[in-house]
């Protein structure tokens, strides 16, 4: 197993779509890049599609990640947005394919177990994770890019690097944030 | 306007997807080209999406239309399926809007509409009106190939000839192949 590995993390959205780039280093991640790519909604649904696919292509183009992962597309109330999300995700999973890169998908409660040990976490509690793990001074916003961020964690401890201990870096960070937060009561 | 015009019409699935290109020259639409671009169901999605992504963009690239339709995604029974096709529908916009090809999203009643004249028709309808508007001897088969012929025919008449009477070809070829079963009896 490479010491290092680099995982790019793409949160899909027809409006914002978030993109992080991490490497995982024995179970330490660190910030490579993290951006959102945005389309206008007054554009054509195939100008919109085109330019998040590009943008999340020249990403991984620049970035050469040994995995991408995305968050797996649910029904939700919205089906029009669903659709987008689909649609953004067939692209992105097309790209991987043609690169040879390996990809996953993740569920939404995946990622959010993996990174805050709780698989209903708010975004907040997300992005604050996200904040803590990559050690940055703020967390990443808007929501999309902490997502990316976390959605590219998750994979990076997924498939590349064995468990070592009984709870998770997320768990034991969280479990100390938990305990200093009460100290300082 | 010019005196023909070249419309490739998708019926979008991930095991089967359907691809016909048609010229129409007035209101007479001709066969050019029709295949079905298949993946294998125990492929990883990704594989499957680049495949047929391929081959969607191979008939693009050598019979260079001048608009393409596809048929618009809609909910359905089974989730998953409809995932993979707004996962299909999503890499044929993007390929149409990277090579500045105009694209259309037709529902499969406006389809049916416009070649059988009943928005309700069933696939049968739908294959055998296709035979006759383009004048060959047995109907496509399978039926996505036959779909996306009429796709292209819908689109075709829709956005490219202006109306000249006030029943489509369809209607009156219609009207003609019952009025001609009538009269064996």
């Amino acid at each position: 197993m490479p010491a290092s590995v680099r995982v790019l993390g793409v949160d899909p959205g027809l409006t914002r779509c978030g993109v992080g780039v991490i490497d995982v280093e024995r179970r330490t991640p660190t910030l490579v890049h993290v951006e959102v790519v945005r389309s206008e909604p007054d554009e054509a649904i195939e100008q919109r599609l085109l330019r998040i696919g590009r943008g999340v292509e020249a990403a991984i183009d620049e970035h050469r990640p040994d995995a991408i992962a995305l968050e797996r597309v649910f029904a939700q109330a919205n089906l029009r947005s669903v659709m987008g999300v689909a649609q953004i995700s067939g692209i992105v999973l097309r790209a991987a394919a043609e690169r040879g890169i390996p990809v996953a998908m993740l569920t939404p409660s995946e990622v959010k177990a993996a990174v805050t040990g709780y698989g209903a976490a708010d975004k907040q509690q997300v992005a604050e994770m996200v904040r803590r793990l990559l050690r940055l001074d703020a967390a990443p916003k808007p929501a999309d890019a902490a997502d990316a961020l976390a959605i590219a964690i998750a994979e990076g401890w997924r498939t590349r690097v064995p468990r070592a201990s009984t709870s998770t870096p997320a768990q034991q960070a969280w479990a100390a944030a938990e305990a200093a937060a009460r100290s300082r009561r």
